[in-house]
C-alpha cells in the first residue's frame, strides 16, 4: 500500500500569461488534484540581457559616494564587504562568464573550464577606490553584453554542453542562468551587509527584521 | 572554578578611522585579551538620509520595464513578489517611518504607535502598474526625506523614547536605524526573489549559489 501514500508529480511545458501578454516559458508541476505546486522560469536571452544590463548602475546607486564604513565592512571572519563584492564581480567579467561560454561553444565538454577564483580581488582590488571599481565593473559588463550579442546564440546553441571542473556536464543555458542568479545574489548580499552595520542600532527592532540575523 | 570558564565582554566607544577619515562611531567589544569581537556602527543622521535617498532609484533600476513575470512572482505560499514589496514600502511611507517620530516627538511613551499592517499592499496596490507605484513611492520618500529635515533633530531628540504597541520602549534613533535596515532588507529581498526565478535554470550550479536556497 505504500504507493497509496506517494504523490506522483507531473510536468508539463506551458505558456504563462499575465494580463494577456506571453511573458517566459514556466514549468508547472502538477498531479492528479491539477494542484499547481511549483513554478519557475525558463531561460529567455532577453531576460537575461536585461536584467545583466541592470547591475552596474544599481551598484553606483547603492555604493557610489556612500561613507566608506559602510563600503568596507563586512559580516564578521571569512565573509566580504561592499567593496569586496565588487572586486568579485570584476573578476567573474574578466575570467569566468564570457570565457566559460566561449570554451563550451568552441569545445564542448573536451575542455573542462578554469576554475574560477572566487577570492581574487582581494588581491587585485588593492589600493583602488569604490569609484574606479564601479567604473571597472561598468565597462567590463558592457564588453560582456556586446561579446554576448556577437556570440548569435540560438535556442540549439543554449542547449550545447560544456565540462565544469567540479560539478561535471552542464549546458550554456545554465551557464547564463548563473550569470543573472550571481549578480542578483551578490547585489542581495550587499544589501543584507550594509543591513547588518545598524544591527545594534535599531534595537528592540532587531526581532522584525529578518535581513539581520541571515 | 565556573567563573574562569566564563569570558567577560567589556565595551567602549571609540573612534573608527578608514584612511584617516573618520567616519562612524561604532561600539568596540574587548575581553581581557583586547580582542576585538565584533562592530557595528552607530547611527549618523546623514548616513540614514543619505542611504534612504537612494532605496527608489534603485528600486527604479531593478525592476522599472522588468517583464511581468519576474515582478509579479514570489517565493511560494504566503510570500511576497517585487510588486508586492514596493507597495509595502509605500505603506510604510505612509503610515510608519515619519509618522511614528511625530508619535514619538509629540506623545514620547505616553502614546503607543497604531499598529503597522505589514500585508495593506495587497489591497492598495490592486490595479497599480509597477510604475504608478515605483512613481508613488518616490514622490513619497521624497517628502518624507523632507519632512526628517523639518523635525530638524539634535542628538537629545534622536534619544527620545517612543511607545511601540509590541516591542515596548523604543527611541527615535533605533526608528530611524530600523527605516534604513528595513529598506536595505527589502533591496535584497526583491534580489532574492528574483533570483529564484532561476532556480531550475541554473541545473547544477545550484549548489553554488546560496542565494537559491535562503
Amino acid at each position: 500500500m505504500a504507493a497509496n501514500n506517494s504523490v506522483v508529480w507531473h510536468r508539463r511545458r506551458v505558456d504563462i500569461r499575465v494580463r494577456g501578454d506571453q511573458l517566459a516559458l514556466k514549468r508547472v508541476q502538477y498531479n492528479k488534484f491539477g494542484f499547481i505546486f511549483s513554478v519557475t522560469m525558463e531561460l529567455q536571452l532577453d531576460h537575461v540581457r536585461d536584467i545583466l544590463r541592470r547591475t552596474p548602475s544599481t551598484l553606483n546607486l547603492l555604493l557610489q559616494d556612500l561613507p566608506e564604513a559602510w563600503l568596507m565592512t563586512n559580516e564578521g571572519p571569512d565573509t566580504w564587504s561592499p567593496y569586496d563584492v565588487l572586486g568579485h564581480l570584476i573578476h567573474g567579467e574578466e575570467t569566468d562568464w564570457i570565457p566559460r561560454a566561449k570554451i563550451i561553444l568552441e569545445h564542448g565538454e573536451s575542455r573542462a573550464f578554469t576554475p574560477f577564483n572566487r577570492e581574487a580581488m582581494f588581491e587585485k582590488s588593492k589600493g583602488k577606490s569604490i569609484a574606479e571599481l564601479l567604473q571597472t565593473f561598468a565597462q567590463m559588463r558592457a564588453e560582456s553584453l556586446q561579446q554576448l550579442d556577437e556570440l548569435n546564440l540560438t535556442p540549439e546553441l543554449l542547449e550545447k554542453r560544456g565540462l565544469h571542473p567540479e560539478l561535471g556536464t552542464v549546458t550554456l543555458s545554465q551557464l547564463l542562468a548563473t550569470w543573472v542568479v550571481h549578480d542578483l545574489g551578490h547585489i542581495g548580499q550587499i544589501a543584507r551587509v550594509m543591513s547588518k552595520q545598524y544591527g545594534k542600532a535599531v534595537g528592540p527592532w532587531k526581532a522584525y527584521l529578518p535581513v539581520l540575523t541571515r
